[in-house]
């Protein structure tokens, strides 16, 4: 009887690891499940740890979702904490581990294998990298760590090296804590996924709250004093450092699956099918060491997730435990709150569309997130990232203190099924004044890239135009907005002629010349557009999102 | 040359027709575009109107998006208000009306004509319903009167009839206002678009605001004192009230177009086709008096929304220009804010799918709006409902505290691309601790729903366990709640063991009887469930949503 028993191992007992095991408890009464970690702790909220050290989340309690115990008492699964999985047989379908603790070797007989064994910081080699107070973010002990020395009150600058999501949570959750904080890119920008123009949108908003933000700048080393980091020295700065977080990206825990003959993908992550099964049947794979498919390109790709970590970790369990259940892959939905700022991404950005080959058009959109007359209604700008070709969607990103999520997520939901920008212009979204305008900021977007895409009118963005002036190319750049407007700051070199002027004053601009004009946020520009158009201009443009989109200089 | 100007008349100017004028100047720069109304004010937020009233918005200008001036001198629209179109004759192509003000009668020619005549309350001949203080809400004037009334200072007692949309908006504002308010609705629940289930639990939030909610009891009369409203007397009662607001529904105006030989369609508006033309063609008619297609059914339906209005208007003044573009339909999406609480449907209720003709299943899946361990985290309980043969959704309602508005618009999304309950469970929605669970709560609720859709677990909705409650059907109810929330208010009847004694004490219940097991919000009442099943039990439920959704008497 008890051979029948099939026993079910899951390497890896965070998001994935531990979804995976509950679910296949659901599903299997019966089998033997046994979950190996070498972390102590388990089953814990991993998106949660910036905002425990900002003190948001007051109790580290709050973090961890469960005990070993609490899985063994309810469920029957063994948890063996502190236990480091060292190598994996496939054919005798045996793990090896370590007991940490007790320095002793075991070996366990599996008939399924989940492999959740998730991401780590990676840390390069720099002089100094291991000064005390150099820190990383990734498990519940780093958190303690980091929380303790904040704690401790010591802290007055702070340099957050990378400027990607987790570094980006850090900067609010650091200057929560009444810290100077300091962010160093080696890039030409922060939030990497964003394009450029996005991201200047959102570097601006945290020049603004005092934060310096240095990009194009690569760490060097860290210079300490009694072991401890107190410079943090790059190609072209010197910044004084009592904490650093090394946030430059994590790796993927491949090694002990490559060692065991388990196939690493083209994205450098453990390949699996969409069953979530390696090459090795009966071999799973799930959570931030695996691959996914990316849903616009079709192809392989490395996003790790926590939301995507449980999605798989399930579709693995239900798999593991004799059903059938498939998970086709992901969009690289993000999002992420910095202060009042709500940033999101989903699907393709246009530098990585272009990259894919696809022939892009684009348009940058701002729009309120409530009807305009609701009290608290705040803009969000919109960038859809659309295939010229197909007119499909290909990717949105959005910034602003307005709802952003609801949007990400709409559009996350249209790529999942193909929409084309047209079908998004039609969806039949929730309106009441409280929640959107009576067309969603969403839908407006897609009706402006719409007209780019028919060719009813044309568009330039931002930072095309901000390249054109840095070149002196030939063309006006015309401020249709109110003279307060225009006087309280403006495009240095702009022509201004207030939009209702328009169609008495055209006859003082060049009918032959290039215009492109600008407002506050791109809707009098495209009236402008066609004023000017149907006078008979014909080498128009207006600038997408304007002024609202505009993160280089002004003058008054 | 003036010959060959084409004619655009749109008889009403609110949001499908004030719509279809700009956009129409924006894809015709050339074409003459005439509005003709007969109300004073034209392009205004209907929908705004209730938060004027409750002073959440002050400034009745807010509510006037634009004025007859703007369209003249910005987009050379003329605006006629205050003039009411008499008659169409579609062949000889002319428009009769009426000059309000000087009693003049008019003709005019067109090429093209947009029917945008839109909807007004139903009010129903009963005794007493001139009397002063009887109100409806459909137009600035009704606003404003009401508005100026509630100003007054003089109102202690309101009774709005009806229990709809508009209905429960005004409910917010007139407390607001410092005023008592009783709803009277004529069925057997409020919000009827929702199942009663759903409803009753926004019913049983408002009574605890001490709102009173009369049901199942219709209006009869109204009583007044020198001519002024001071009693509404119904099947049962009477009621004390100083103004009554009558929001019993809406229907078409399409009485116009029906004397001019347009066709009018199933659903008792006007029939449109994907272009919004009508039976004759250069004719089109858009907002709340044209039909529209529901996705779900394929079928004509009438679902007035202002956010359809633009949409409609967008679309008929494209083709009406010589463009080309098309509306598929409608999901009857809604949202409204009633104090605190999001109610929010899309797609059809239970009800409407069987009545369809659907196999239906459902579920109602309580769940947070962010990861549980982030401040502000609220409920929201959510009831899909799907068709069990081909497992596609059919609809979703949802309601709480929570964001209700970002899940109907992913589920809007969904519908619209004829989504299955599968693929909605591995939607790549955007994750991160402010904003959603791992798993998002629509994710969780798909994931409950297929669980029951593939047979493996039994759920059962609460109003199904009332009423087998209600007929002493011999089953078990099993409260698997701690000591402590038991003890605080159960279900009457039910039997308490805490879900962690269960597997010990499971001897105490009859293997061979039926079980409902319950909780707080499903989860353990589905562990429970297992738990019984794996020990051996047959005959086992759970109970959907468990107390969250519970909407019936508790005792101590």
């Amino acid at each position: 009887m008890v051979n029948n028993v099939k026993h079910l191992i899951i390497i890896g007992g965070v998001a994935a690891g531990m979804k995976a095991a509950a679910k296949a408890r659901r599903e299997s009464p019966a089998m033997k499940i046994t979950v190996i970690t070498d972390e102590q702790y388990i089953s814990y909220a991993g998106c949660g740890m910036p905002y425990f050290i900002g003190d948001i989340i007051r109790d580290s309690k709050k973090l961890i979702l469960r005990e070993p115990i609490y899985f063994k008492n309810m469920h029957n699964i063994t948890v063996l904490t502190r236990h480091l999985a060292t190598a994996i047989d496939t054919m005798s379908k045996q793990v090896r581990a370590r007991d940490i603790e007790k320095g002793q070797e075991l070996v366990f007989d599996y008939d399924k294998l989940i492999i959740a064994t998730g991401a780590q910081p990676i840390v390069p080699p720099l002089p100094g990298i291991s000064l005390n107070n150099i820190f990383t973010l990734r498990t519940i002990d780093d958190t303690l760590k980091i929380r303790a020395f904040v704690d401790g009150g010591q802290v007055k600058n702070a340099v957050i090296v990378g400027g990607g999501l987790i570094g980006m949570e850090m900067v609010e959750n650091l200057v929560l804590r009444g810290i100077k904080v300091t962010v160093v890119e080696l890039l030409d920008q922060i939030l990497p996924p964003l394009d450029k123009d996005m991201a200047s949108i959102v570097q601006k908003y945290l020049m603004g709250k005092g934060i310096e933000i240095i990009t194009s700048d690569g760490v060097k080393s860290f210079e300490g004093n009694d072991n401890t980091v107190i410079k943090v020295i790059t190609d072209k700065r010197q910044l004084p450092a009592d904490m650093v977080i090394l946030s430059i990206g994590i790796k993927p825990n491949i090694k002990l699956a490559q060692e065991s003959g388990i196939e690493i993908g083209t994205a450098r992550a453990i390949k699996v099918n969409e069953r979530m099964e390696t090459n090795i049947p009966g071999v799973y794979a799930v959570g931030d060491c695996a691959e996914n498919i990316h849903l616009v390109t079709g192809k392989p790709a490395w996003i790790a997730l926590g939301s995507t970590a449980a999605k798989m970790g399930r579709v693995a369990a239900i798999n593991a435990t004799g059903g059938s259940d498939t998970f086709r892959g992901v969009l690289g939905t993000l999002i992420v709150k910095i202060f009042e700022l709500n940033v999101g991404k989903v699907g393709l950005s246009e530098r990585e569309a272009v990259k894919e080959g696809f022939l892009v058009e684009s348009a940058i959109v701002p729009a309120g997130d409530k009807a305009h007359y609701y009290p608290e209604t705040r803009d969000i700008i919109i960038k859809l990232i659309a295939d010229k070709t197909t007119k499909k969607l290909l990717g949105a990103e959005i910034v602003g203190e307005g709802v952003v999520d609801k949007r990400i997520d709409i559009i996350a939901t249209a790529l999942t099924f193909g929409a084309t920008v047209d079908q998004i212009s039609k969806l039949d979204l929730a309106y009441a004044p409280p929640y959107a305008m009576s067309m969603d900021a969403i839908i407006v977007a897609a009706n402006v890239l719409g007209n780019k895409l028919s060719g009813k009118t044309e568009g330039i963005l931002p930072h095309q135009v901000a390249e054109r002036l840095d070149r002196n190319e030939d063309f006006v750049l015309l401020d249709v907005r109110t003279d307060l407007e225009y006087k309280s700051g403006h495009i240095k070199g702009s022509k201004h002629i207030p939009l209702d002027k328009l169609a008495s004053r055209a006859h003082e601009l060049d009918i032959s010349g290039e215009i492109i004009t600008y407002c506050r946020a791109g809707l009098r520009a495209a009236q402008a557009y066609r004023i000017l158009k149907n006078a008979g201009f014909s080498n128009v443009k207006y600038m997408d999102g304007s002024i609202l989109a505009w993160t280089y200089g002004m003058e008054k």
